[in-house]
């Protein structure tokens, strides 16, 4: 379905960057998981702007749910958190409607929707929609922990640095659920923020890929085929706009690999079966073997760049030029970091549901 | 759904290595495709082991269409494809059992299963089911083909040797259609052989990279957000097992990019909006843009390989180490190539006829 | 899923009676379909309570399009409705909790939830989130028009009192889109309130049966099996709590009825392919004929009456006796009317674009 | 999806009157539930034609499992069944091709399917691909047997004679599960036979009313909104051709009940919570109240007679007059019974596993 996404658990997307509001429905979680409001807003922190390395749009990102949530628990009917738009110049973006944006989906959307599309701000296509999906996540994210399932993602590398790897997941985890800026390197950090903001300074933007890490899955969980774990969260994940890429454990560098490299042999760890290497990404055969699943994603630089591009206007039928001016973040990596957690735990839980019933999530 | 896959059009995959026969059903395609049964047995040749570099195990991959095709033509209800097993020597396999083959599902499916999986050459685990997807798929590839769709899969990589690039897609993409071994390069074909050969005389396997083209898709079909093309097409290649890693365009090279390089510039062509570069794999904001739909899939080595590995086996619970006999392929690379290609037409047909019907498909 | 229903047109509903809002949210409705705010005031009009046989709890129902509307004219993406809670008493109800009100959903609810559930007014059981559906529905509805597929609903017999047939589609249709108590015959309509009035005075209340006509749906729309036009339609009918039957065509009537009666002979007229009688309802395996599709629903007297009834306090497990006070309707009949209209016109457009595509309903 | 039903359980039909097999693959049974042939074949058999009161076409109903079951019990994959068709005289058919039978699907399926459908037997449209639905189906009846599930059906009406009510549900369902000709009443048994064969020899035919038992399911399962009890077993239900009404509990009688009639009120038996009457079918709020889920079913007069009616030749364009011969039951009701009895069990663990996850099931 479009905008709906999951089975027993699933999450619904609406709204566009300059419109009433942007929000989501989250259905199907089982009644009497805790809501903590605080944390929702910390998750929202998370996806928030920050200093130079980010656009000038800021906004409050007060959530109300609409429905769902009862004396702090959930009810156990779909959950709507809804998110004004508070903060919209919409005057920015009209007068150039017509000059495709390099990189953006104004020209597929003027074909696909006939002019009649939201242009402002990206409409529907602007990562303004995922506040919508990181407020939803949040409690799933929550739920999760509960359940002795925790995920975490740092920034693998951004504008050409490389951040430092996992450790202990454990404690990584754990320090990247605060980190505003999610790296595992204090070093990678400084120099990742220095790229971001020269890429800025020269009126462009930079991308980077994005790990995660999900500990505790309990082996069995996921199906081969059309229902394996990559299936369903590369799904989710390539529904946001700027991923271009989803690899799990060892991903594209197995191509290189030998079967003897790229094989995680089993053995035995205080009695419990579990393997030496985690290439695999915690998954054979499309279900959980009990390690960590790990994935990467790609996210591109960020399109709008205020550098002189070369386009079309799809109105006048004319080739242009075209600086893109506005509100703009040279790079949305760290950004796009609690989007992928939420996403992560909102198709996890369909997922566990799916084998243990939705009455375990609780 | 676990085996189901698509809305308008949908696939169900069922069988085993070893059970009675392996199938697909196709759903959803309108009445009046023509059904041509030499071009479904050409893509299961595709699909076949070839000389030193695969499998011994050779099946005559004899389908019958159980259903649905009445004079030639599809009657626009479900297809059923049925390919029995022939070539089986199940006794290979059973007294392993308990033994986990790293990189395999042998662990994952007994916990999963509770010890009652039919775990006879991997089961419902084996690139054997997807004989059925091929088949089912090759009606797909057909159909598109009338309706100017072109779908081509090189070996970008293998064994550590890259091929060709894509110069011309119309040529390259019949070139590849025919091709039992799909690479540009002719030199590097004979590389990629070399290197496959010599991994199996070590009793290793090898992985690789497919990139697949498709051209002729309308500007307009996929959508934001979940129905993206990005999407659609990774959640079915993550469903075969050795699919690692899927990225569209510049993929995972899109980390190293900055905003100015990675965007596609529009221009004019003959009057038409076209854009110069295809780093966004022919898709904007989820939505193709008419220019060709680029992606690239990871496959992992053949986790069988003769080479002794330690594992577990999780019958007796100790720790033991195995030497994979039987009859494997020390890559799959090419074989998967046909796997990829139905995958793409299937799922391109669901997309187009959520915009268009199913009625347009014909 | 669970509160989301169809596949390129579907809808999503959350909410409950007495929390911030109710609402729902449209999807995959194509761009530049009018979107006439006066036309959804007006059906939400046709739902609201009207005089002594209805509940004294008037809510304004002043919806807000939340998203998907741009410039008057859906974007093609999700349009969410929103519809604020106003006149919510929910003193009436926390002091009952425990004791299952007979015909409600306290018990099951209790049961599902764990006593989580916000069971102020019935919550997310309530009609109330009807108002959702209808406030989606009505651009559902309005686009069929467009199409030329006029849907018209009336109370085929209320509180034992039958109203006339269908005699002339056209009209009735019309007259019934602007009735608020919604008959074919004048004395039908005036009996029918008086016996709702006395079961009222008796502290007590009212079913019935609703007739839906729908016409000009093109012949070849619908499925054999799963997507058949009753199965579809069924299925979004029988998720309103008051329903309890569904028919099409002579329905329960044709076990009385011999083939040669059942059966609808095929005629020609002006040259078109028509039958004679219309016992099948217009559909014929599954599959519109061209003929008006009839089907009729039953619902269930509202079971909130003041009438003492006896019952189970679920919390301190006690027989206990209640009287249901609080503001209720002694009849919902009339005011499931246009409910059922927004469910024909949304599972609709769902079969219409899975033959014909999305971009056809426009 | 067409010819796919359910999320967590599912089922998939295939296959044409005449056709080389019929046959259905449920998938989403969890691994280790007891596959019992001879149980398959006994449904099979209740569904097979009987005496003068059925078609003469007797089929073997030989059927293959060909994937999904090993050593006797599920494997947790897909089971494919496979029923070949073997006694066919497709020359009955071809020549008949245009005119459209009144109350078939000739003429639908001729439009939607272009003329390319497979006419003969009425196709993927007869009631021989219940044949698969009941073979899988089996697996789920005997499946929640084994969870205290039980289900039983009767003819509650037939040709204008009533059967007797269920008395005592544990007998009457096991009763039942055993007769060929299923009622409660040995004289009605008789009679409706009786009438039956006057309706065939004088070229006509005669339809019922199904009854329905459910007993054993847990509160709490269902879901309000779309995956009400209600809306699940309709859906698949109406997806039998020969369905044109549906019911639970009082149904349509409850358009003449009051409230305090309509109103189950609740009580306790032995400390547990339980209803007095049952006019809501053991379902409040589209959850299952522990009560026996009661429903009923209109089924048509089979369409097929041999007394001369008019129709229209959809090829040639002209009024003709038909008296369809070849082999016909002058009545299905009782073979449709293990039909609905099958559609019951598939639905109610696909319902149960979303709640408790599909381990339960086994």
């Amino acid at each position: 379905m479009k905008n709906t996404f999951g089975n027993n658990v699933s999450v619904t997307l609406f709204g566009e960057s300059h419109g009433a509001a942007v929000g989501a429905v989250i259905d199907g979680l089982p009644a009497g998981v805790n809501v903590d409001e605080s944390f929702i807003s910390h998750q929202l922190d998370l996806r928030r702007p920050i200093g130079k390395i980010s656009t000038p749009r800021h906004e409050a990102d007060k959530f109300s749910i609409v429905s769902g949530v009862f004396n702090g628990k959930t009810t156990g009917t779909p959950i709507c958190v809804l998110i004004p738009n508070e903060n919209t110049k919409s005057g920015d973006y009209s007068k150039k409607y017509g000059k495709a944006r390099p990189g953006h989906a104004d020209y597929t959307a003027y074909v696909k929707y006939n002019g009649c599309e939201d242009y402002r701000g990206g409409g529907h296509f602007s990562g303004r929609i995922t506040a919508g999906l990181v407020a939803a996540g949040a409690i799933a994210v929550d739920l999760l922990k509960n359940k002795g399932i925790y995920i975490g993602t740092h920034i693998k590398k951004c504008a050409g640095v490389n951040d430092e790897p996992f450790t202990d997941y454990k404690k990584d985890t754990e320090l990247l659920s605060v980190a505003q800026f999610p790296v595992l390197g204090e070093a990678a950090k400084n120099e990742m923020i220095s790229a971001i903001e020269k890429a800025a300074e020269e009126g462009d933007s930079v991308g980077g890929v994005l790990e995660t890490a999900v500990t505790g899955v309990p082996v069995g969980v996921g199906e081969p085929w059309f229902d394996s774990v990559e299936s369903v969260i590369a799904h989710a994940l390539f529904s946001i706009p700027a991923i271009k890429g989803v690899e799990f454990g060892a991903g594209f560098g197995c191509a290189d690999m030998r079967g003897s490299q790229m094989n995680d042999e089993f053995k035995l760890e205080n009695g419990a079966i579990t393997t030496k290497t985690n290439n695999n990404g915690g998954i054979n055969g499309g279900i959980a073997n009990g390690m960590p699943i790990i994935f990467s994603c790609a996210v591109k630089p960020t399109p709008s760049i205020s550098k002189t591009q070369n386009t079309v206007d799809f109105i006048s039928g004319e080739e242009v030029s075209l600086s893109v001016s506005g509100r703009h973040d040279p790079c949305i990596v760290h950004r796009a970091r609690v989007v992928v957690d939420s996403i992560a735990a909102i198709t996890l839980c369909d997922l566990l549901s799916q084998k243990f019933g939705t009455d375990w999530l609780v």
